[in-house]
């Protein structure tokens, strides 16, 4: 059911920020996608990203240099090949702050083009040609007219995976049982095995590694007891599900090299080598900033606490709307399946009750009237059903995709908090430079530096943004049309209910 | 709005037993309607109950004798003169167990054919013209193959009367404040004055004169606090109305003189001569059986008390039946218009409030999805609204009619304990002939004296069977109908929220 709500396939994707015209699969819909990841003196992995502004501005590029091992670089270039390129991401090479572009290897000219042909021309192109409003339409939304700022690199072939198969197995003899998973990722399509602690394995790695930089959800709460039934083993694979779905469509995590040895180890070997390497991987946390290096202008500072206060404020207020949404909808779920069914049960009950005694009157000629009795008795015992499993489809979504949020949005607060401190950081720099406790270097280091997180802070909210619009339009939409189906149907019932009745 | 519920016009009546084809009102649909009061000798006014079979068995008629003083004789025949004449009818002659058909007075014949021409017959065509199943439709149900048995007589003109128009009134200069109610009954279209304490009068003389043969339902409760307030005043109206509505439906009680009184009094002087003599009325309670005078044979007394029982039976289990019905109707009122209104509200102001935080978001052109996310809202808000009124639009009238049968159920352990009691005497009167405490002829008093009782109540039943057939078809047509259009119109509103969603 889960991935109902996230099967994006064939879908034009939401709002403006469209994926390329011709994606037919897309996870992340909401920048032009462009993929490219340069090697760099060999050992060097790039992540581009790219400000996007609606008018006609000039690209702007910055990069996440990632002192990596040896991935193949020629699996690299063009196509479907990029994923399958990761195992070179997370290597522990340490070279930090080097250039993005190395000496004799330009692809940014001709990245550059790609991007603007095929991406941006195509999503200029496809939304104006839906009438979707356009750009037009956006010029009196604020005065930063549509400007979106630095967003992710989006790979063009996105990745997506399906959990499916939850199988109880057992190990030293019978004395361990546990329930493993088949994951399989759309570009192997090869599936692998995992139990809940391996993606609570994956869940502590990528935690770890991006946490300062992004929002890295919790997994679906452990559990001891009722571990084996039935319903627990399907919902705790659906919100598994939802998470690495939300994983998959995240560009820096989907490309990752823990998440791609999670996702595509050939064998027990390669999996056991590979989570040794990872835990000792040692650029995680703040460390990732050091490997962010923005080919752009520095940010004004003003702008940049602006903008950061402006983020705070949003998830603060975003997380205590959903939390009240999650509050009613609890409520709701348990009054739906709980007093209101039985109340509905009650009625339908009542008016066969009635039904059965009319019938015992011995007065002639009733049948009509104790026959549509009993049929309208039994629509509100029907009513009751429907009434109790309706949450399960609808509300349903409603709440885990809130919930969902609700994680996502719990971590913000010590992204931001990290990035702030580097602010803050930079402020003092021109004191300590005046004291001569810094070189001039230093503070321009520790400008740049500062700058490379407020363009990954911006990247991330735009990533955040653009997935919360498309999520909600969809859970709204599946909500709604639930509701509608919902009421409808009861709707019908009981006006086949009513036609039973003799007309008077 | 109760008046809708009782609003008979150019409706053909429930069930098979209907009005005379040609009847465009009808209070009380169930019974061929034959109209024929005679005068005997004088001052001796009959009622004729009539037995009725759907096969074409002859018909039974039975006579309450009454005592009555000087009605003018030349009003009764015929037409809508029937009403005008009750005046003679409680008057206060004390000539019990008279013949019914005086000497030289024979209109019993001509009043038969009469009948079985004009409502029998037309009855029966009537019926099978609609298709509705006929008589031979009814040949499976159970062995008394469609056998009602004795019926009241009811007029061809039923009676009805408006209650409307409430004003405060006040009397010794000021000093005492009350509602004054219009009534205008159907017969003479004159709208007459009354407080809520001369229904409650009028309940007084009914339930003395009648209770121990009819059920003499409550009148709505007498209140003393926000006696004033508007919505009391029509909520008492309606239910005076709906009290009126089913004494006026009632062919003993409509037809009785201080039931007149009450609806066509002329003037003050008129009312007040009019109470004084009712209130002297010796003609009350068991003293009404003395009247009744049976032309048909006497009945099989194992027949009478097994008929006895099933009507305990069902009165018993039709009370507990209308209780469960009330009970759960009043809890899911108090929970339509509290908890789940509110529920409703939450979730669109939930709704409202996340579309509100989106737009602080300064994402560029997410517009489609917060104004349809507030349209979301607000339509949350609207349900909210409509569910909470809905109640008032539906179980309403369930509850109110459910309300009324529990008044009128409540009635008939006493009427049938009466009855039972008489029949009791019968059993004794063999040994108490044989011990010589009573003569033959007692003896046969004394039955035919029971006989008449359970003609009586056989005839009451039936006209508490159709009516309940009647009220609870339509109560029930009114409750689905409205049922349907609440949430037909709650998916519509969804379905408008849906639409402002972009299609994904």
């Amino acid at each position: 059911l889960a991935l109902v709500l996230y099967d994006f396939t064939a879908e034009p994707g939401n709002n403006e920020l469209s994926v390329r015209a011709g994606d037919t699969k897309c996870v992340i819909c909401v920048c032009s996608v462009s993929e490219r990841v340069d090697l760099v003196d060999g050992d060097k992995l790039l992540f581009k990203l790219q400000t996007h502004f609606f008018s006609s501005s000039p690209l702007l590029v910055f990069q996440i240099g990632n002192a990596g091992g040896g991935g193949g670089g020629d699996s690299w270039s063009g196509g479907g090949a990029y994923v399958s390129n990761t195992e070179g991401w997370d290597s522990r090479g340490h070279q930090h702050n080097q250039q993005a572009t190395p000496p004799g290897e330009d692809n940014d000219g001709e990245w550059d083009d790609d991007w603007d042909d095929q991406s941006l021309g195509g999503y200029y192109g496809n939304e104006q040609a839906e009438g979707e409003g356009g750009v037009s339409g956006r010029s009196a939304h604020g005065p930063s007219t549509g400007e979106v700022g630095p967003v992710w690199l989006y790979p063009t072939s996105p990745l997506d995976c399906v959990i499916a198969d939850p199988k109880k197995e057992s190990k030293l003899y019978g004395l361990k049982s546990f329930i493993e998973y088949q994951v399989t990722p759309s570009t192997t399509n090869r599936p692998v095995n995992h139990r809940y602690k391996h993606f609570d394995w994956l869940y502590e790695r990528l935690l770890e590694k991006f946490g300062s930089l992004l929002p890295i959800p919790s997994l679906p709460d452990k559990q001891v007891t009722g571990r084996f039934e039935e319903d627990f083993i399907r919902m705790r694979m659906e919100r598994l599900q939802a998470w690495m779905t939300r994983m998959c469509r995240h560009p820096v995590v989907s490309q990752s090299d823990v998440f791609q040895l999670f996702l595509t180890y050939k064998d027990e070997k390669e999996w056991k080598s590979g989570k040794r390497k990872t835990e000792k991987d040692e650029t995680v946390g703040p460390m990732m900033f050091s490997l962010v290096e923005p080919e752009a202008a520095e940010l004004d500072a003003a702008q940049v606490e602006q903008r950061c206060e402006q983020y705070s404020r949003f998830t603060k207020s975003m997380d205590d709307g959903v939390r009240e949404l999650l509050n009613v909808g609890h409520t709701h779920w348990k009054r739906c399946t709980g007093p209101l069914p039985k109340e509905y049960e009650r009625i339908g009950r009542a008016f066969r009750n009635l039904s059965t005694v009319f019938s015992s009157s011995k007065y002639p000629g009733e049948e009509t009237l104790t026959d549509a009795l009993t049929a309208a008795g039994k629509t509100y015992e029907e009513i009751a059903l429907i009434v109790a499993q309706q949450p399960q489809k609808d509300l349903y979504f409603l709440l885990e995709t809130n919930s969902e949020y609700k994680g996502l949005l719990g971590c913000f607060p010590e992204i931001i908090a990290v990035h702030k401190a580097a602010v803050e950081k930079v402020k003092e720099a021109d004191r300590l430079v005046s004291a001569g406790k810094i070189s001039s270097s230093d503070k321009r280091s520790m400008n740049q530096r500062s700058s490379c997180m407020s363009y990954s802070l911006q990247a991330e909210m735009n990533h955040f943004h653009s997935n919360r619009i498309y999520d909600y339009n969809r859970v709204m939409q599946l909500y709604l049309e639930q509701q509608v189906t919902f009421y409808q149907q009861i709707a019908d019932k009981l006006r086949g209910a009513l036609s039973q009745f003799t007309t008077l």
